[in-house]
């Protein structure tokens, strides 16, 4: 079965395993005329790249986009976007030692299981270098949407137990990039660098937490029932690898609350109607109601560890794995832009999808 | 656009308002030849029903299902399975008074800006009573799925406050439906019962959770990258009403773990492959890995409350809303059969879609 | 697999066998705010209903809708309109001698092979009776498009050897209903009379075909590279049942002719541009150019014939099969109908579609 | 709105215009393990290679794809096969002149009408140069279906007025490739080389037909209601370049006949059922019945010819064009592996659709 393929009017299909020769993708869907700013691609492109800091994984790729199709001088043509990035840094023998074994919590036994081969070193299909098709094209969706001044930002709130204290309205997104670890709180950010050091030498990883705000949406994206805004947004996020959860608004701790302390009150300003509080996220009913879409994704530690582990063969047998090659200790600092991909093919589609619902659009 | 339908080979449609004549749905993609427990789907639709017990809402809906199509003396003919639920207890007048007025955190204020009318009360086609048709398509996934010994159990592991503290390997699934809440821990389910009653007397709501078992999973369902297994799960959890977060195996948990502690190691038992631990969730790089698949949904305090609020009417100005009529304090005991519904529907459609993946199926 | 919904945005689900309970549709994606004029429904109905001269099938099926969702007071909500047509006059008793029986070229044979079960008396989901359910989907769409004033309407041009032999251009479209046959040519209509009253006292039973034109559509309708409109009205058309072949514009001609011929030259007049002739039947590079778009479909004659024929049973023995029952000498004139809601679907899901080409559309 | 993608479990994805920098596709759903011939696919984009013979264009592409992903040592993986070929001849000053102008029976008028800006010269994504991706899918997906003996073929059977008297049964399919139009019967070859030749001294070009074989199919594929085969079929051929009309089997002959002359009457075989004709072309009721299906397709005229021709500027005002560049007098010896490889994909998808129809198949 196929799925390859993300999305309804903005559309993505991607391709491209980790070690193979190319990873790329198909956008299609954005309008004609749309005038895309290739450094913005390139910069989201640079923040997922390996080697771009002390505390990433030192793998040098260049992460260079290559377009095919789609914009010529700069400018969409409204047909299929096609690019591809070429894996430049292709070190398969990192990876001899390990290829007939399957790795603990990685996807080595269930990828063998399923297609029959175990796929090629570093994980193939399932490798998080995968996702470098997701940037560029949430790099143009972003640029999409801001046409309709919509911005969205990610950052990182936890890195194993450090944690910001904050909310968003409290943090200067602007500050993101300043940080290491995209943690827009100096203190925080640098306990997270502290951690994330410490956890290095002793050959472990650590899970972490990215929080992303989407600001300014139009009031009704969504489409009832099964394709609410935070169901679309909840699948595309939990698609990308390593997230466990996610949560909108007031998420998890809404269980915890009663409806007279949950309620977001009306208000009427200047004849805009907004909410007094924030626990729906945005979305409500499943439509976004006009304020600031905000979630959170839990991602678990990175399961290579340069530590032994006792693991099995392709036969079956016990053995102890002693990882090598290069690696991250956590992975939320990269994946932030990831996470903002992926929130902006979900909002830039629900745009295109929310022009039809009423006569009164026509 | 249209979001009315989930899955991809086990396909549902869905279409009918809270207050309209008829809630219904059109299930594809049941292989012909399948034997339906009538009475199976009727428990379940019994679960979701209101007025099953003294801490439900007291709406009295019969919530008989009329199959109209695809099944013949009890079995699946391989043809859609179309069928309604009749609307019997259609009390407008219980919403006349609050037809003008857009109800904090409910869908009524995006409901009306998106489809540019005041739906009819009772919130029409985002009312959960539009969930009725999930559970029948469900139930009758979940016939399907005993073909494979697999079994999906959900219960209540929180109201409010008052938490499970016992993961469900250490509860006895087989007794959840002897508690009122569907909480299957004795002391628990008497305290989640205490709170309910408390609360409703304060003429407040409470939010909650639900756990999720599927157990007997084959090895190797879920399709990357964007329709991992857990992103498809997630994808359905996330569009049942007031759901606000999701995870699944560690969960948020995961953040605060590292590596060593996180990752599940492998043994052989039998000539079985298993994992002697589960963070995975029975899900590693988007597919099942044979262990029991296990998540938890978050649900936000129902939106009506018995107290006054401040809210807005349709032309914006101030008023005070002081609600009537029957509703839940908690919707997570009635929640229980639509989270095993969607997890159903999902499960099985991933069987389906893993029968082409490799060359050694043909 | 799942094939029982078409569109994308416009789009259709339905479900029914021809002698169970019902038959039924889910339509998705009308605007809210629209007013449904349910004669005109009811009338496309009549059209396609047995029994309604003396030249069709005398089974009286009432073919009264019932609408059970996303309509109230005659006006849509957005949400997704479910409806159903019982099937009133179910005599199973004309089937139980064919129960089993092989038919010649009938679904019996492909769908007890691919389904595993000779399905019930009629043919189940086989049976063209299943068309109800698009025409009413059709007639709410026409509705939609009127807004547009797109018009779409369909007339037989031949049965068996008789054909109509003007153009579009030169008839009169509105007075197809005045011909039992739906043909706009008083004396080309008599002989098809004439032929399908022979043809039924021999037993026996006529192919035939349609024309149908979509007047004033807008331009730009179709999405390369396979979503051309002429492509997606083919596959709409060629899904009705004994179709066999689907041309536009100059269709098989075409092949006959030279570019110099062919090519449709440019003219402008009001300052519009539009093409002296037709050739293209209005869609050029797979996109409506804003001239009338005209296709032709054919039609087999009638499986059912009241003559003796060879045949097998589902053991696989020859025996000899004598028809009985009501049935259709020629359903061209039936037809009529169904081909105008296929093509209404097609055109409206790609008006919707064709919102966001451009920047310029926001 | 989307429109670059074709199929549902065997999905192809294309991207790419005539003059970019490259054109490519993204193949899903080839199961992992499957040994590719890479001869195989470079001798089908031969055939569909301008400059292959003296009748064709003589712009010479050389067509070579790279495989990006998907294929390791020459097997798939089960993973997404992504592929570029890139355009060598991109001699963009042929088209100079024509940037301003809409060619008759182009897609220039309507492209520009619906993305708002005249498309680089050659047509950009309309140019049949896109089909190039089509091939490379169709082929890949033609050694899929070796693995089930079927086999795809198609041939020329008209050119202008020269036409081929004899059904496919009486040709001798294994010499399509000796002639140079691809058409079986060597005297009805040289007449089209003549008229071909004859017509490219007149500066005019050629409408014609083309036949394709579906050989050995299994009984069973087609999804009831709106995927039947015949309609997925047509759905594919009709999007293919410059094709007008579609039939199967007895096609818009079949309006002409009788049902007593059309019926297929049933034979038992060696204890294998089967028809003693084929009107029904291999389908019955929209499913394979395990006869041959057989199909036809109209091609128009190519629209570019070296005449001159009254047609109009982006301005509106009327000129005279007069072509240059090189282009084919009669599209369809080019077409045949456009056809086979879109019959291809069709035929595998269903073929992965057909497995879960009957609880037997589990």
């Amino acid at each position: 079965m196929a799925g390859n393929i993300i999305g309804k009017i903005i559309r993505l299909t991607t391709f491209g395993e980790s070690h193979g020769i190319a990873i790329g993708g198909v956008l299609e869907g954005l309008p004609s005329g749309l005038r895309i700013d290739m450094d913005f691609v390139q910069e989201q492109l640079n923040k997922r790249r390996p080697g771009q800091s002390t505390i990433v994984t030192s793998r040098d790729e260049l992460d260079k986009v290559e377009f095919l199709s789609g914009i010529k001088d700069g400018i969409t043509l409204g047909s299929p976007i096609g690019y591809i990035i070429r894996n430049k840094d292709v070190r398969s023998k990192d990876y001899n030692d390990i290829s007939n074994v399957f790795r603990p919590s990685h996807a080595d036994y269930t990828y063998a299981s399923k297609y029959g081969l175990r796929e090629e070193a570093g994980g193939g299909r399932s490798s998080a270098r995968e996702t470098v098709s997701r940037v560029v094209a949430g790099a143009l969706t972003q640029i999409f949407l801001t046409h309709f001044n919509i911005t969205i930002k990610a950052y990182v709130s936890r890195v194993g137990e450090v944690v910001i204290r904050k909310g968003y309205k409290e943090l200067d997104l602007s500050i993101i990039e300043e940080s290491m670890v995209r943690c827009p709180d100096q203190l925080t950010s640098d306990a997270m660098i502290d951690l994330i050091t410490k956890t290095k030498e002793e050959g472990d990883s650590l899970g972490g937490e990215i929080c992303c705000i989407i600001s300014n949406p139009p009031v009704g994206l969504g489409e009832p029932v099964f394709n609410k805004l935070n169901a679309d947004l909840g699948h595309a996020i939990l698609g990308i690898n390593a997230v466990k959860g996610f949560e909108f608004g007031s998420g998890f701790q809404s269980a915890h609350m009663k409806g007279s302390e949950h309620n977001d009150l009306f208000k009427v300003e200047d004849k805009k109607v907004g909410t007094i509080t924030n626990n729906s996220g945005g979305i409500q009913g499943g439509l976004s109601n006009g304020e600031d879409i905000y979630f959170k994704a839990a991602f678990k530690p990175v399961s290579t560890i340069m530590q032994d582990q006792e693991t099995i063969d392709l036969d079956g047998n016990q053995i102890t794995l002693k990882s090598k090659g290069r690696h991250d200790v956590c992975v939320v600092p990269r994946a932030v832009p990831i996470i903002e991909s992926m929130a902006a093919l979900v909002v830039a589609d629900h745009i295109l999808q929310n022009r039809t619902a009423s006569m009164s659009d026509f």
